[in-house]
């Protein structure tokens, strides 16, 4: 039987040799939401970029409760740089396994593969999905289930489903986030690769990742792409069938008119959103209902962004918030999930 | 640049061990719809199974052009049998690629390797995608493109783009059917097996799979699975994306209510299925329309064919056809199509 990919932790996170924070994305993600998971931050003599955790070595990290070194930046290319390297070989040393997003595998590398069998230590690409995934087989498990779905790509579907596990959490409910990308995996420590997936195990993989549970238990599961993206839709579809999501929260970023980075494909309306991302959920869940808006308002002043709020709603007449906003709009679309 | 796979070709048929037509279904897939590919059969020694076509044992194939031998037929569990290594063996001494499109791959066994490598023979697995496949674009591109499309799995998409194909042609067109599964792929000699490639790459792989061509071209494409299946939607979505098909054809099975082996899931009902799948279509083609319904009428006496066939067309007012029994239904589809 195949299970999730499930990360040992917790982490060292791995800062590379970046003068920036331009590349801690995934850094950045993991101190703000998964901080018990984050022990301290490393990175290469002399790099400047810090996320302001305390900074240990690999030994001292172990020391301290650390189990794997995760490398929390990007390199432009995706890449494994050759300057992080001995760094890398003194976490395996160190007794940590160690965490990977890039496009190369860390197994290609023969030093850190070989290093890796003589220590008994893992060396993990969270880019590769689990094998032998099962098929959907489309059959109602037991439990309650929130799917963040979006007008596009890169619009806040991971922090909207973090926000709403943890303000189930803040409830008293029993709630956990479903991560499907690499840094949600990283920061829930466990999950699938859904993009990665091979095409027919798509739903099979969804139904996997949230599993039949107590009837008052919620998975809150993070979307991704979109079924109104060109390249993407079909991932996203997988994923929605799969979910069987009780909740839809559609996400959406003010202001954004167009598929960032295709030319000719506008943005569907939030109306138009909502239901055909209600009418193709319903397929596996006849009860699937769209609560509101996760609407992102990045960039905009505290004013604006609550006149953008409110006018979305009133113009869709649905729950609209910013979860980057904590207030009463939030709570309200909270409610209105749970209602 | 990632290509389609491309087959050596003409093929000997390899049969096995089947003493029976059951799994022969690929054998006379390629029998009936790739005559010229086909010159000969070969079967293991004292096997009863035929396809009425010559027996050739590999030397003499090779001798009569023939360049790669095809697993013609399927096994109880997909792998690949231990009585058929001898056979395979011999094909690569005689001089003949072995394609197979089995779930074992042919190079895990390391006798067919070996003797691959020695004799620089290539064993092709239709079932492994091309590498380096792109994400799609959605940028439109000249040339005329047709997709059919299901209410179902397995219930005659190959068989239907395979006879437009062929109608076209016949009438003139330049007309190429474009294979997304493995048997299509074995008798277009070429294509790209769409439910084993990774999920973000799908409507990537379906625009390389019909490239820009001239603006009279047509490209029928083999549709696969149903945008209405929980297991399968998002391979559909991703290929109905990517092709951008100016023209769907809807296949139905007579008779068939539910998705076969899944329980609660009732099938669409045809106009749902023609204004969906013309709907979703629409994101990458604004021009998509359905021209009619391709329907599975095997089983029914050609009395009971022609009744079912008049009262789906005048039930929803399409012209509708079952490609299996030629004649004015199935021209009035065709020119329907061409409209």
């Amino acid at each position: 039987m195949s299970a999730l990919i499930d990360l040992p932790r917790p982490y060292l996170l791995f800062l590379g040799d970046a003068d920036d924070a331009t590349f801690l994305k995934t850094g950045l993600g993991l101190r703000d939401w998964a901080p018990a998971l984050c022990v301290a931050e490393y990175k290469c003599d002399g790099a400047l970029a810090s996320l302001g955790m305390p900074v240990m070595r690999p030994g001292e990290a172990h020391a301290a409760g650390a189990r794997a070194l995760v490398l929390a930046m990007a390199s432009i290319g995706g890449g494994i740089r050759e300057a992080w390297i001995p760094c890398l070989l003194e976490a395996l040393e160190a007794g940590l396994d160690i965490v990977s997003g890039a496009h190369d595998r860390l197994s290609a590398d023969p030093r850190l593969q070989i290093a890796a069998e003589r220590l008994g230590r893992r060396l993990i690409d969270i880019r590769t999905p689990p094998a032998d995934l099962p098929i959907g087989n489309g059959r109602p498990r037991t439990g309650k289930r929130l799917l963040t779905v979006g007008t596009d790509c890169a619009l806040g579907k991971k922090y909207t489903a973090l926000s709403l596990a943890a303000a189930f959490r803040a409830r008293g409910l029993d709630a956990d986030f479903r991560a499907t990308g690499q840094t949600g995996i990283m920061i829930a420590g466990s999950g699938i690769p859904i993009d990665a997936v091979v095409s027919d195990f798509v739903a099979g993989a969804a139904e996997l990742l949230s599993p039949a549970a107590d009837p008052d238990h919620w998975d809150v599961i993070e979307g991704q792409g979109s079924v109104f993206h060109p390249s993407y839709a079909g991932v996203s579809l997988g994923l929605l069938h799969g979910s069987q999501p009780d909740i839809l929260v559609l996400c959406h970023a003010h202001g954004r008119e167009n598929i960032v980075g295709l030319s000719g494909y506008p943005l569907p309306s939030i109306g138009e959103a909502v239901s055909m991302s209600v009418r193709l959920a319903r397929l596996t869940n006849p009860a699937a209902r769209c609560a509101g808006v996760s609407l992102n308002t990045a960039g905009l002043s505290a004013e604006a962004a609550a006149d953008a709020i409110a006018r979305c709603a009133d113009q869709w007449n649905l729950p609209v918030a910013d979860p980057m906003r904590p207030g009463r709009a939030f709570d309200e679309l909270v409610n209105a999930c749970l209602a």
